[in-house]
């Protein structure tokens, strides 16, 4: 289940501390002009080692591409890419060969798969989300065609949700030797109506599990979210009305641009809450893989906290979804009232 | 995309005023004994017209099972069934035939497919649901032949989280011709270690797209979920240990059940939010199918809330998410040791 | 596996002696006028019972549909539909309750799922291909606002390619208590170019799929087939030119109007072979399912041949094959000159 | 449509004269030990240059893995691979860029996609089949501890089906700058009873998908294919008795190890039809791409007859259709039988 959406697909692969990671864009629309230094700026947003805020870890992620795209533009054949592994240090973690680290994914691949590549979580590591920013800046540069944009933010970070304190309390979380979590909010504008695909492929239900595939996602909501449960359905009415260009609108958004699972053509709004990263330098109780108790102490490079890398990630898997479900509703789109021409 | 799931597979029809709803359960294993009676009794925990907490519409929800079953026991093969419509009184909406209710999915349907059934909603009718419940109760009784439960609960409606004040809530909502919103807790025990597909298929990934495929629901969290975020990591640690069955467990359960997206062996935990209906009966501004401002005020029978009759919903996605999971981790498990006996 | 397609979706259930079988359609275009006697129309041709050419047996194939279509039209959503199963003597069937019939899919079954409805072949039995040809109906009709038409017919009845002597062999065998098999060539006419999704949803893949699900096919082929490989490549070049209608055009179509996996805009030709079916009036060696051998003569009602009554099925198959791939080239096409009106 | 699989799936991409061709392979389960070695010797039967009967075409094929295996073995996570292309001599094709070959995929990329790569083919070349080589080779290494085998042979090569005129037959075909056609078998062994998945997912059904997806296939079938149209029933009969191992077998095999869409125990047993490859060094009469006639002489380096390349790719594609029925049928068999331990 390493492959993502359904017409327009990203097949990721890769480990932590591999010769390479990479993946596989399979049902680009053809036709496309690549903007290259843009997906390499979205990888450099998603870059480690950009500012206190995040991880010293050197990551050089230079994307390589090796199919689907002739003399600039995409061919509508799958675009493979790679993008190569450096500074790997794994004898950083020899430590932790046969120790369950808590709240990593050590013991539960161990369980699932019978043995695991214990070197920087392999392929557990949020490594790879480097390659759904590929794949979301290719989407977002088809939806840019279609006039879709897709921006994501920080609205909450650990117990604050005042943008102005924000670096505060990661760098006290830093300081600490701990990890702090906090929400992204992610707003996709100019989606045209009739995205999403009832019942079991409504939008929500796609975006939700597009964003809780990503790492350290604890939580998803669209619209007034959690809120809306301690509401009354009067306060929560999107009334009609046509707006000053011709089009339907709502007078608000509590439904977040999402009605019967399907885009109404307001925006798209949702949150993702992340919980604090769990490599944190402090001794914890665990168990080796033969089943001792034992302490463990982590001391390898981490982030403070993920909310400043993963925005470009949150971004690019609602990017992939809105272009799935474009395509989706283009192939049946006004089917009847097209003759064959 | 009204079929659910990867190898235990529910495809859902049916319009609330259709002849029937219906559905065709693939992938169920052979040779188990169907209780007909217990799938009857989840589908009455779902009817409504129960009490004065739920909608007096009287649904008849009695379902025919088709094919898949021979002499009391499951065969393999899909497993057809539907549930005959009753007490339709389509007439109640000829009023909004040509106006969009506020908050339904009146405009994004048409907005789509350039027509729509009006008739109580039409397929985006909560009706569906009873179809998820009968896939739902099958998956359950294949889930306990190996030991697996799944149980939900209401752990907040409206703006309280006392259960003893949940009818209070609900009925001073319909008193004011109103409705309320709620949150409902789900609990999974009995899961082995394993379960889950990373990167894409992470259980809480599926969980989430099966719980926010139901109408009304605007949010999904497991574990911690939203309260996550503002935590530090030191205060989310899920040490390890051997536990007195000789199992590896955790002493915390922050993780709720999901490490990596893969089941750790300890209780699932997530909640799902879902707004107040949005059929009240209040006078709401809204737009014809030809783009004229009208009032509407809509007359039908309607739930306060839907938490009650939303419960066995969740159970039933929930249950049908983890068969699936269980059946895609069996396909491979153990493959490399098992001889060709 | 019950369900066939990607973007236009069969799901099929039921037994040859249960209460009905069925099927959904999922993904059919909205806004359709359906033309109801067309469907039942091609049912007919299929029915059993229709000459001495056919069984005897007498299955009235009325199709109810219960969901989809609203005011004659389709509406975007799932199409769920029975036909109840009449006339079904399971009593006739009680000899092979413990014993496999050779050539059946008795054993396979038994050894798949550890049990088995034995009552007329259970899911086994060609019943089920009546829903193919509903869903195919359907499919035909969508084609046709598109320019697309579908026409199967025999080509060859056992020893002979002589269409006047196909009853005479027929007849034939029927007189010797025994069957015979058949060859069916189906021409698919207004394909536009670009059908096909390389490189393994090449169209000639998916038509063979298709074809190959059918019961007793046992081989496929397209253009010049299984000729081609006695061919040498100078006798099988499709030059291309342009056409009196300015289109691209080739002189021949040993190609069978695909190209690379995507239809080139010339008839799509293929013929699927058919065995002769597997219940003849003789005495056959086998086994019971406990596994001691025994004689078995199946005295139950057969077509002497599946050739006239798979020559819809064949269609129907073929229509949904071509509809899928229709929408699945519309979803991409012209994706890039389109902006966003 | 580049991924082919359900539950063992590889994800293909890359053109001929690309940077390299690459491959995912998701799904293989988990702890098996590579032989590193015999998957460079299944890559060097396909490569060109061997002999004589090939064209002199040098691909260098080293595959490089870059994920999905730990010290040797397996770790249940996504094998990406890649294999550089080297010797592109793309000017070699600067007269076909605005030109159509015939019988190439050339017109139908470009009326599908808008454009094409035109270096070599490149995607639609038979380049890409080296990646399923690969895949092909990590499923029948899993095969094999399950004791199952595949192995292809070239049964007729154009006219003659005597392997000791293959050659020569070959030979003079290269000699007239001409190219040939052939048919090759293929025999799958050690199958255990219950592989396939009715009624779509037919063991058949899957196998004439794969092989019909590979270049230049024309044709395929199991069993007694085509031969059986002209067949009695009676002289299909495959009579089941206990072989001396103790198992069910049948006396003949005329049914192809296949009945009802399910593997029976016996050799799985089909065959597939070659065109001979559209390159010749003959003039063809042919169109540009803005539709003005033209004739064409392709010179470049051409197999005179595919079939010894394409045994291993039908060979390939056999093992991971074979394995992914396998993890299919392993997800539900027993389930009712095995209780939680």
């Amino acid at each position: 289940m390493n492959t993502f959406g359904t017409l327009f697909r990203l097949t990721d692969f890769g480990e932590s501390h591999g010769v390479a990671i990479g993946g596989v864009v399979d049902g680009m629309p053809a036709g496309i002009t690549i903007d290259f230094d843009d997906i390499q700026h979205q990888l450099d947003r998603r870059k480690p080692g950009q500012s206190p805020l995040t991880t010293a870890r050197n990551e050089s992620d230079k994307v390589q591409f090796l199919s689907g795209i002739f003399e600039g533009r995409t061919t509508g054949t799958p675009i493979g890419f790679i993008i190569p592994n450096k500074d790997s240090r794994s004898k950083d973690y020899e430590n932790i060969r046969h120790t369950f680290r808590p709240n990593h994914a050590d013991y539960t691949y161990s369980a699932k798969y019978g043995l695991r590549d214990h070197r920087g979580g392999g392929r557990s590591s949020a490594r790879e989300t480097a390659i759904r920013v590929v794949g979301g800046a290719l989407a977002q540069q088809a939806l840019a065609l279609h006039g879709i944009s897709v921006e994501a933010r920080a609205i909450q970070i650990g117990g604050t949700a005042n943008p102005d304190m924000f670096e505060q309390e990661i760098l006290a979380a830093k300081k600490d030797r701990d990890s702090v979590g906090g929400v992204i909010e992610c707003i996709i504008s100019g989606v045209c109506p009739g995205l999403g695909e009832p019942i079991f492929g409504k939008l929500q239900a796609m975006l939700a599990s597009a964003m809780m595939s990503i790492n350290a996602a604890k939580g998803f909501e669209y619209g007034d979210g959690f809120n809306a449960a301690s509401c009354r359905g009067s306060q929560q009415a999107d009334n009609f009305h046509i707006g000053d260009n011709g089009r339907v609108c709502t007078r608000t958004n509590h439904s977040g641009g999402i009605q019967g699972g399907i885009s109404n053509g307001e925006d798209i709004v949702f949150r993702v809450a992340f919980k604090p990263v769990a490599t944190i330098a402090r001794q914890l109780e665990t168990i080796t893989d033969d089943g001792m108790p034992t302490l463990l102490e982590v001391t390898g490079r981490h982030d403070p906290c993920v909310i400043p890398r993963a925005i470009p990630v949150v971004e690019s898997m609602a990017a992939m979804t809105i272009l799935d479900a474009l395509l989706m509703h283009r192939s049946r789109y006004k089917f009847a009232s097209v003759s064959n021409s």
